[in-house]
C-alpha cells in the first residue's frame, strides 16, 4: 500500500424511509434553506412534497432553485450563489442525482468567496484552495456519480466549451440520504448510463499504478462484480429492492475514497468522456461506455496481469490456455460487449458524434501524464478515431 | 441491503514516516497529553523516543501510562482515569495495539464521568450512554483489533472473569497513524494471532444475516482472501514491506463501519472467546483460532450456500460435484487446516485448557439470540467440547 490520507466525515442514512433522518439533522441548521433539483421527476414520484413537508414541518424557509440538468452549467451555479445571498441560506438541500449535487456544491463554495469574480479559472481552472463553503446536505435519487459522500464537483462551463471539477473538504455533504425506492421510477436508460459511471469510476482507480497486490484493488473488483450482477438484476425487474440498494451503494463506495486509499487514479477516460460532453451533450454513461474500453486496450501495454485479473475475476472469462495479453484483450472486449447487451452506444458514430470532430475534441481534453504514461492529444486523437 | 447509519469521522494517516502528522494534529489539542502504551517493545525499537521528540518539540507536557498488556484489565483503566485528573489531561495518545488502544479509550471516557461509581456495571454490563469523552489519538504498532479506526474498547474484569466491550461515538479516536514499518519487529506469534484476530472480525460480520448478494460480503470476501494472501507473505517474509502494509489496512477495514452496513452482526464467536480468556490468560487470536471453525460448523444449517461461497472464493476449494453442504463443511476444514499451518493452536488442549473448566467457561459465556438463531450455554458446552 502507498502512503495515504483518509477522512470521510459524511453521515449517511440508507434504506426505506431513510429520508426521516433529515428531522434531527435539521436542527443543526439555521432557518433559511436552499432546496435545489432537477427537472420534475421528483414532483412526480411525492418526493417533492414530503421533503418540502418536512422542512416546513422544522420551521424551515425554502428558497427553490430548480431545473439543474445534467452537465450542470456555470450560469446555474451563478443563479444559486444569487439565491444564496438574497436569501441569506444557511443550508443547501439538494434533492437528485450527481448534476444536482455537484451544482449545489459550487454553489456552496463560490458564495462564501469574497469576490466571486473569476471563480471558473481560479476554481475550475487553477485550482485554488478555498477555506469554506455553506453546509449542504444530499438526498439521493440516481445511483452514479458518489457525489453524496465525496468532495468533487463537475460544472460545464459551455461558452469556454469546457467540463472540468473543483474539489474542496467542506464540500463534503453534511449528511446524505441513500432510500433506494426512490430509485425505483428511473428511466432504463438513466440505470444503464448511472451504473456504466459507476463502473468506469472504479475503473479509473483500478486500472493505476500501483499494480502490486492491494486492499484497495481487491475491493474495487469486489464492487465492479457487485455492479455487474445487480445492474442485470435492476434491468430485469426495476423494483428488485436488493439489486437496487446495492447499486446504489455500490455508487457511492466507488467515490468514497476507500477504494482511493494508495492509489494514484489516472480519470484520463474521463477527461476525453469531458471533452466529448462539452461539445455534444450527450449523457456521460453513454459517452463513457464508448470511451473506456477502447482507452485502456490503448493503455495496457506493461500492465497485462492486472487486466488479466480483472478479466478472469470480474468479467468471468476462462483463463485455460491463455497469456495475461490475451486475456487482458478479452476481457475488454467483453466489457464493451456487456454495455452494448444493456443498450449503451459503444461508438462515437451511434450518437451522432461525426468523424470531423475528433480533432477538436482531442485538442480539448486536458492530458495529463498518467500514472501509466503520458497520454498526448495525438493518443487521444487515435482513441477516439478507434471509438468511431 | 438492510438499512444503516454510517458516519466514522476518523482521520487515517497511512504510511512510512506518517508519525510526522502528528506535529500539525496536536495544535488543536491542549498542552497535557497522556502518553500511553504496553511493554517495553517501542522502547526497543525507537518509536517511543520519536514519540516523546515530537510531542516535546510541540510543547506538551507529558504523563505517561505504560505496562498495558493484553486483555487490559478495569484496575488500568482506573489508573489511568487518576492520571488524567491529576495531570488535567488534554489528550491520551495510545501507542500500541487495541489493547492499549481500547484501554486509553475507557480511561477516555470514565474520566469525563461525573460519577465514576459503578463505571463497570453502568458502562460495560448496562452499555449506559454517555455523552462525551476525552479526545484520543492512536500510533498503531500491531495490525489486529480495528480499534484505531472505531467507536468500541474491550475491557476486562479480571474479579468478577468477565471480558465486555463498550461502544460510543465519543470514543472515535480523532485520528490514528498507520505505519507499517513499526509492525516490522513484532514477533512471528503476534503477527499470526493479530492476522486471525482480522480474520475472526470479518467472519463474525460476514457469517449473518442477511444471506442475500450485499455489498458488504462482497468487500468482505475481498478482505480475507486479501488477509491469507499478505499473512503468508509476511511470514514467508516479515520485511515485506507490500504485506504488512495490506495487513495493517485489512485490520482496520474489517472493523472501521464498511462490511457492517447492512449487516446484523453476531460476534458470538467472540463472546465465546471472551469468556475463555476471561479464564485463561491465553492470546485473544489463539483462543478465536481454536474456537472460530467449531462454532461456524456448529450454526452453518440453513446457511451452506453462503459458507460454500466463501469456500470457494476464499478457501479455493474445487466446488466441482460437491453440495453446498458439502462445500461448508470443507471450507472451515480448510480455515482449520490455515490456522495450524501457521502456527496457531486449534484445540482447547495444546492452550492447557482442562476439559473440567468447559461448565464454567459456558455458564460465564454471554449469550445472546443471533441472526442464525439463538446459541444457549449448553451449545457453548456442546461447541467447547468440539474444540477439546
Amino acid at each position: 500500500m502507498n502512503a495515504f490520507t483518509f477522512y470521510n466525515p459524511v453521515k449517511i442514512y440508507f434504506g426505506k424511509d431513510a429520508i426521516e433522518n433529515v428531522r434531527h439533522e435539521l436542527s443543526a441548521f439555521g432557518p433559511n434553506v436552499l432546496l435545489t433539483y432537477g427537472g420534475g421527476s421528483i414532483k412526480r414520484n411525492g418526493l417533492y412534497e414530503r421533503v418540502v413537508t418536512i422542512l416546513k414541518e422544522c420551521g424551515k424557509n425554502i428558497t427553490e432553485l430548480s431545473g439543474i440538468m445534467a452537465n450542470p452549467r456555470t450560469t446555474k451555479v451563478e443563479e444559486g450563489v444569487s439565491l444564496v445571498k438574497e436569501n441569506h441560506i444557511d443550508l443547501i438541500l439538494a434533492v437528485g442525482g450527481g448534476s444536482v449535487i455537484d451544482c449545489s456544491k459550487a454553489i456552496a463554495t463560490v458564495s462564501c468567496m469574497e469576490d466571486m469574480t473569476d471563480y471558473w479559472e481560479r476554481l475550475f481552472v487553477k485550482k485554488e484552495k478555498t477555506n469554506r463553503a455553506l453546509p449542504l446536505a444530499a438526498i439521493v435519487t440516481l445511483p452514479a456519480t458518489g457525489s453524496e459522500m465525496n468532495t468533487d464537483c463537475v460544472i460545464t462551463n459551455w461558452e469556454e466549451q469546457l467540463k472540468y471539477s473543483y474539489s474542496s473538504i467542506h464540500q463534503y455533504p453534511r449528511f446524505s440520504i441513500l432510500d433506494p425506492q426512490y430509485t425505483f421510477t428511473m428511466p432504463r436508460e438513466q440505470i444503464v448510463y448511472g451504473s456504466i459511471d459507476i463502473l468506469s469510476h472504479i475503473y479509473e482507480i483500478y486500472f493505476s499504478m500501483p499494480d502490486e497486490n492491494n486492499v484497495s484493488d481487491d475491493v474495487a473488483l469486489a464492487l465492479m462484480k457487485n455492479v455487474m450482477e445487480n445492474l442485470e438484476l435492476a434491468l430485469d425487474n426495476p423494483l428488485n429492492e436488493t439489486a437496487r440498494g446495492n447499486l446504489m451503494w455500490d455508487a457511492t463506495m466507488a467515490l468514497n475514497g476507500i477504494i482511493q486509499v494508495g492509489k494514484q487514479e489516472d480519470w484520463m477516460a474521463h477527461k476525453i468522456e469531458h471533452a466529448l460532453s462539452a461539445f455534444y451533450d450527450i449523457p456521460h454513461g453513454a459517452g463513457l461506455a464508448i470511451v473506456h474500453p477502447v482507452y485502456l486496450a490503448y493503455i495496457c501495454k506493461g500492465h497485462y496481469e492486472k487486466f488479466a485479473h480483472y478479466a478472469v475475476s470480474v468479467m468471468g472469462i476462462d483463463p485455460t490456455g491463455k497469456t495475461n495479453h490475451e486475456l487482458a484483450l478479452e476481457g475488454l472486449k467483453a466489457t464493451s460487449a456487456f454495455f452494448k447487451k444493456i443498450g449503451a452506444p459503444t461508438t462515437l458514430r451511434e450518437v451522432g458524434i461525426p468523424a470531423s470532430a475528433i480533432a477538436a475534441i482531442a485538442e480539448k481534453t486536458l492530458c495529463i501524464k498518467t500514472s501509466y504514461g503520458e497520454l498526448t492529444k495525438e493518443d487521444v486523437a487515435a482513441i477516439l478515431r478507434q471509438c468511431y
